[in-house]
């Protein structure tokens, strides 16, 4: 009944092959998949993706001098001695005139240093007297509120590295330096195949129903777009002419990858290609495979249960699909260490996703684990512990990593709260 | 020239007026702007909004008792004492039959356990033998692999608080539960308003290129939409009149608020309605204010220079949005307490943020801050320091709350990395 590698037949079913660590799945992907290519993007259309070349600064910046405070532009050697007791009376010339000796003139923020000025009064220390002059109450010095030309960024040093991922904040920085394209990498182009269901519904609803539009979601956040979502039903022939159908970047099977009755999976992706890794040794996530088409386009076999098919994306297809993307491979939630209050059990052999809920600004306990209660799991947990293989779990006390979701609104105690 | 709110004359320049403290200009937010009405969606297009209600299982999870591994359905008392050294035969049933005394039947995970089985024997634990029989070599108890009815979720219980931001995980646990359509806060409709420059560009780009491109970036991020973005004039009627446009849930006036020649937008704000806060002690961004129009819409005025727009956006547009969507008001961003390995200044009287690098895990340094460098800070920092208005800064050693950015996908030390 223990049969190869990728000859299983679907008509019986077969007692689980070997798990492949997790390292060893990790090295697979990392060897298979590169970046794709970059594309000339706007900083806007840009953000959320991932730069594929530094952008070198095209000119100084400021471009040339200029004021940083709304204020009256002097010759700071004007104002020497001035102070509230002590007001120097200048001559106020017309809003940004070249500054003659015992004269000024008002300028903006941002707007370039009058000639012959060398520093900026803010307009707390200058009032307007008269129709033609001002006061000064406070001494300067030369270049006092002023940002020199260059001063910020100079030509041709560098404004972002390669492998920056733009934020919004990013595509301002960019649009301000006057770049008006970068090269960005392109979304990837990710084919879904959902595998039909393999008995009628019993509840009101299903795996299938669930898993199509979660997976939409994460593949957008990995700066993917789903190019085609398709429906096939669980049967090997079937799903080995949908892994022939037209190029992606990445194609993900879902459902069909367990060794019972009519899983045909992994299969299919032997039949149609190659199947390079049958069971990856994480919990939720199991099933979960990988292998290539006959074109060499990189298959992930995600299993069809919710939240074994959520963590099988998040350990392996999300990695692959943020290696396209040019981005850190890495999970993509915000780790913190904390001190768990109860011990967190590990089976070991596997490596273990096991929810936690925050109970206090630096501690966790266990919620009741994705075995028990299923994707409800991520209903009750404010983040993750990761158990690797080697272990049985930790101890009431331990320091664990833990990941932290959902930092973009609900009412979690690790959301960031301004004091003021 | 200290002149009373609401009434400066935009043809000459003023003294600021004093500073509202942050805590307060809060205050007036959150009194001010109530979480927009619920409306019906489905679980996919929910996705990044938040829950107005409580979602509550419509039935029973699983809604039968349900294989939890794929294996031969039993009588557990017919396995009593089963091993490898003590194979147990039974007969095998055709697929998902009812079972019988010293019977079995193949089923998967997720299917119903059937009628007579008390437990699953995995599949390593049973082989097939000849053409209608299997052997057993393990000992299994009832309910061994079998997930009873209603175990995960009883019916009418709650699914998903209110106030819950929805990822998608929860999308996949909403249609897992049956649940086509929840209730949603609806995203906000936000009017932006570019105030035109005040000189010609000196650069190749300007704060006017990179505002409105960033602003829409970061209103998504908070659930709301860009009905309308429109350049107008720095002129104080043109601005009235564009502050007496068609309903929004919010309006963002950005640029002329500052107290310089031609700065318009407190003085337009004051005719078109209210002007309730002119200043804010928050460095970057001083010059935000805000106010309503004669409708009663918010509107938040925003300064132009980049780093200041932005961080006015965060600190006060942003926390507005995000109330509009129901959301945790707080800072979208993870954050982490970490020791300064160097003395970071802060301006007494000023909630200041202050640019930090992550040095090692836990440890950070100040980089030039935004009045040295403008925007190009936000590229050089991992995260933000906010020291309160009464701090003059923190010593080397001491602890600060950093607020991280860019966990989606940057090389940054704090990204979360799964050991294997």
């Amino acid at each position: 009944l223990h049969e190869r590698k990728g000859t299983g037949r679907e008509d019986q079913p077969r007692a689980s092959p070997g798990r492949t660590g997790l390292a060893v799945a990790h090295q697979w992907i990392d060897r298979q998949i590169e970046p794709l290519a970059a594309e000339s993007a706007s900083p806007i259309d840009a953000v959320g993706r991932v730069l594929a070349e530094p952008v070198v600064a095209p000119s100084d910046l400021p471009p040339v001098d200029q004021a940083t405070a709304d204020g009256a532009a002097v010759r700071a050697e004007d104002t020497v001695g001035a102070s509230t007791y002590n007001p120097v009376g200048l001559r106020l010339l017309p809003f940004g005139e070249a500054v003659l000796p015992f004269c000024a003139t008002f300028v903006n923020i941002g707007q370039p240093l009058p000639r012959g000025a060398d520093a900026i009064v803010p307009l707390d220390h200058v009032s307007a007297k008269g129709a033609d002059g001002c006061e000064v109450i406070d001494t300067v010095a030369a270049g006092d509120h002023v940002a020199r030309k260059g001063s910020q960024i100079e030509s041709g040093s560098s404004l972002l590295p390669a492998g920056r991922w733009l934020g919004p904040h990013d595509a301002g920085l960019l649009l301000m330096a006057g770049i008006a394209r970068v090269p960005a990498r392109r979304r990837s182009r990710v084919r879904v195949v959902l595998t039909g269901p393999r008995v009628e519904s019993t509840g009101a609803g299903t795996a299938q129903d669930a898993d199509g539009p979660m997976l939409k979601r994460l593949i957008e956040r990995d700066c993917g777009t789903v190019v085609e979502q398709r429906h096939v039903e669980r049967d090997r022939a079937a799903l080995t002419v949908a892994l022939s159908a037209p190029r992606s970047d990445i194609v993900l099977i879902v459902g069909g990858t367990g060794r019972g009755l009519g899983d045909c999976a992994s299969a299919a992706l032997a039949d149609a290609g190659e199947l390079a890794i049958e069971g990856v040794a994480i919990n939720p996530g199991e099933t979960a495979g990988m292998g290539r088409t006959g074109v060499g386009t990189p298959v992930i076999l995600l299993p069809g249960v919710p939240s074994a098919c959520f963590w099988a994306y998040e350990l392996l297809a999300g990695r692959a699909i943020r290696r396209l993307a040019g981005a850190s491979p890495a999970l993509p939630y915000a780790s913190k260490e904390m001190r768990t209050h109860r011990k967190i059990v590990s089976r070991i052999g596997l490596t273990e996703v096991c929810p936690v809920r925050c109970i206090d600004v630096d501690g966790v306990e266990p919620v009741p684990s994705f075995a028990a209660v299923g994707i409800i799991a991520m209903a009750q947990a404010d983040g993750f512990v990761i158990l690797p293989e080697g272990s049985e779990g930790v101890s009431e006390g331990s320091t664990v990593t833990v990941h932290l979701m959902g930092i973009c609104g609900t009412h979690r105690p690790h959301t960031s709260e301004v004091a003021s």
